[in-house]
């Protein structure tokens, strides 16, 4: 459930009839203060990842049955919010994942050192501001999918993510797929779909 | 190997050594007409994709080894060249996948002619251009991979297509993942690495 | 009247000689909290449509003279301020209309399972954010006048609805005309015309 | 039929079975020089409607069946192509419409001359390029269905159209409707819509 | 002296330096809440014309010596402020104008209702945001020197003011010129260039 | 006459009577080759004035009047063809300038050593492209009218004269004004509007 | 350290490793509020500089080594936190450099009479926003190495920086190089880039 | 000399003046076919360097005098154009580089393969297109002076090079400094002015 344009009550009875009648895991992204204390106070504590402004919520976590190897990756502690994200929603579709979260292209003897994690990757999500230069990298070293998300960190030139959005579609790394700005969301669901999709064709 | 910047010489000399000394396939993108006239004086006929002021050639196409479904769907004629390329760029990749030309979402009944198709498929490729609503659409029905090419087809607001891969990424069709504009090659590369990661865990 | 740049005295001294000396419906758009208040001391409750930061505020709307079928549609309920707006302008002009708004594209069926609403409406008025995609579907099916909202629904690659309009305008569905970002005041105004030059006409 | 993308044969080929299956008019827009001589050989002279670059081409044009007083206005000379293009799409839809085409806002009295061809028009069709500022002027005099066509006429800040459809969003002139840049035909079609459902509703 | 940037205590210290080694008017502009608050408790009331959020203030105002008439006008209440930042800092340079504020073009009777003012002033500034039409209508009707300022009133695909900027610049009225968005006190200094340098030449 | 849009045919037509009802200069601008061919066969040699592609044509300049001191200046080479327009049609008007055109900034000691000739200019039109800092620089020494005309002149980040436009605009010079990309004639207009409306003020 | 997405324990924690493990100086770059309270009680007071809604911080500033003329100059009283910024960056670096911070090309006078402090500066930082024509002033002043930073100070057509950005990449000064927006830091690492490596070719 | 705007004849002459009078190296950028045909047929062949549509000549190439180590590298062939500009106009200071032209980030072993010469340059310029990312990955890995040249090579979402500007002014590499598009005769002039003033330095 997309929390923006929903009063706190709406969501509410929302999420109550998804845990009432479903019986799947029940995720809410972008809640505001409001929206995930009405939330608390009706349905206890959930499992959250925060970013600037809002909250992501999760209730009923299904049990894990991905067994691959994924991996999210990011350059810097400012892009943390949209990894936390990402890994709640991978979480909401029953897969959990590795997190590299400091091996941005500037120091390339930290991404040097991890090395093997990407390459023994079967997904790499990658999470990058700024120029988005993570992904090209990652696309040259791994032949798996890679999944880039641009995210808003950075002001000036970074246009809010545009320049990074930009930039990751002018990448030279082929094969390399893109989602929207700070969507780490939308990432776990394009992962989500090839590793179903990938379990269902064994 | 990538066209543009090198010479016919360069291209003959290249094409030459990919083709002696490797063994699997040879994809020239974007030859212009004297590349082409070179090449295909130098190595023989290729398959080709032609698009306005270029061409795809590929050389020694392996052997088809994928069984799924994969299928490569856009909006009308105008984005054709585009899906040509796509299709060439994955038979290199020992992929032949379906296609379907004529279902923009303004004659959805045309679509909905076709649901079963796309149903059924393993991954779609969706390429469009305009204001790219077809992946959208796609994203929503189906809940296999689904790769979003936008395309320069269209002019005035639709600026060359940065208007289409905009809008891609606002789409409101969760985990749909996009590549760069007219690139049908990148979006064969992307479903190439879906389905060998899928292939190597099953 | 536009309430943006007026102050709370005079928007109640312009209201006060509209309903003084004019005999119609008076219509306030874009009112902040301190001119709702203001108005409403001074002229009673209005009918009302909020949005984020402002309302819009109706007195004296007139008897409803439309009989034919008019539909506002939109995507999800982040867009629902708009058409709330749209509406309320609308019964200034002594319009009453459908509304429907939760037929997303990515939710195909939700929207065939409105589609005979669609297709014996008069004219739709289609309020869309995101990528704007609704308008391209809804204009293909029916052949009635449709009328684009673009909202500034999304974030990050929508652009605060510059995505959103130049993709409407991008659009394969021929004869869909476009109103400003998120003016569903000026959709109304648009859909009042074409009715009543219709009345006039027949 | 939209000619871009279709080799001269295929036009030919479409346009023959149009003809000869179908009862209406048969109209080709944006057709290249060889697709109009492919189409000129094939099926005789046909209406048309030049701009730089392309011709518009309309066979079996049907009776004109609208008795309303349907005016396109544009601003000067150079805007005239596009008003061609419209006129001959509206007489495909059986449509025969006034045209003027000297009365930009900054020759106000030349505007002022035509005041009651404006007045008593039942719809306004308005093309204009460069700041767009006629559609504001027309939808402030007349009170019927106006609908924008902005140009890519203009040089320099004009950016080729897209700042006159963005003047055209941002009029002061509520309920003016705008279409895409240079679509003549898409204006055409919309007003179409609305003097066809104005018929059925009488 | 330009208000942004500065303390309180160094506006009052300048400003200080300007009223006692100075003789002529001493102008502050775009003063925010504490620099106005400090500047009137040190050196009293001043003339001040308000925006939302910053306020220019006036002391020591010159001499009225400007014998012609010059005219400021613009669309509609939103455009206030900005006209009276434009005449306060006429004033600064000894220029009283007449003002005209409530002759949008969507309203042409209240424009020509005012033609008589239009055709004998000297020199007409013409501030407009949203299409910025204004400007266009004017250039047209006068002959006189005619200076556009573009404000960023309106929304949406108004885009702070760059659509009139750039629809002013693409007009169709010769010789028409333009300053920067919302600067009225640019407008104001470069009408005193103008009639300053008339003055010396007779 | 503006040259775009009109067949040569209507050129030598609309001149003919221009020459032979009016009294005036007839100035055509923006003249393509065969509508310079055309007009120069049924008119005799005009003077003119050339840019990259096209052409400004002046018949039956008037005499020069005006008695002041007007600038043309110019940063380099490049520039030239807009101070050529621009120059032309000042002619038009009857006035006579001078010329300076190699002064751009980064070469401050060419624009010192011809100080006196811009202070003692009564108007000082500015002609200049990629970042336009020329505009700001003659616009601090000079207390006369300024105007700025961006060029096209410059590549990459000059955005074909849009960010000499904004940049002009963003200046710190207080009182410049600013005219469209390349429109030398539009300036000279302008300059026309100042000297005429000083001569009826003397 | 980059201050923004980490918490204020964050902040001291690592600061903490830095001054016990370290050496050399500590530097935090926008700081906000919260960071900068925690950072001083666990740390002490540090050099700062200050900018509209953010702290820089230095602790144990090394000896300044650099024997050099380095000068770091602005337009405006608007620039000054970016020059704060920078300046302290440089002490961070070991380097003392001068300061101009009033020379704006629009006073051409102030510049003029600073005029030997640019010529005899070994390495000369030019700090400018609106049109950022100070860095072609200066740029064909020196001949030694020039570093540009645009700033965000201005608004309309300043665009937030991006005007200024571009406006110095359109340069007609040649080997001017430019740094992000607002990026006072950037310039000081690329001076002291070149300084050391100049110290160690000697 | 830079070449667009000067006949061939201003060419020649320009040409002729430098070689007779002065007593160093002689460029000509950007020179079109028919300048560089006079150029060669007046002053016998010169050392070039080409680009699509454009060559830049060198006469009377200085002896080399550098003596350090610098490094000219890009991504890939089609950036070689850009390269030998950059390289041709370091000759004409009298310097001589290296180049590696191979090492695009989406091939790291590559670049890894010549880290040796990345780290023991004393200065480098980078050439990128597409994402420009290898300017983040150099400027992470050199603590030498970096500069970096963004191309315009690339299509779609690379908007002509603008992508890679922006995308290199929002790199995460501390002090790297950044040219206009395509403008490798501005970093060499940059490069120029370092090694310069080092060498005074010393």
């Amino acid at each position: 459930m997309y929390g923006p344009g929903k009063s706190p009550e709406q969501c509410v009875q929302i999420v109550s009839e998804l845990l009432e009648h479903g019986t799947g895991a029940v995720l809410v992204t972008r809640a505001d203060d409001d929206q995930r204390k009405a939330l608390e106070a009706a349905h206890g504590p959930a499992s959250t990842a925060e970013a600037a402004g809002h909250t992501s919520m999760l209730w009923r976590a299904p049990e894990p049955w991905y067994s691959g190897n994924m991996l999210v990756v990011s350059a810097g502690t400012a892009d943390v919010p949209v990894v936390d994200e990402c890994l709640l929603a991978l979480r909401a579709h029953g897969i959990e994942a590795q997190r590299i979260t400091d091996v941005g292209v500037a120091g390339l003897h930290r991404l040097l050192a991890r090395l093997d994690d990407v390459m023994t990757a079967d997904l790499v999500i990658v999470i990058a501001g700024m120029e988005g230069a993570l992904a090209s990298v990652i696309g040259g070293l791994s032949g798996k999918p890679v999944i880039a998300v641009p995210t808003s960190v950075g002001y000036g030139s970074g246009l809010d993510g545009v320049t990074a959005l930009l930039a990751m579609h002018a990448t030279c790394a082929n094969g390399v797929t893109v989602v929207g700005i700070d969507n780490g969301y939308g990432a776990a669901c394009a992962a989500a779909r090839i590793v179903r999709a990938a379990r269902g064709s064994s």
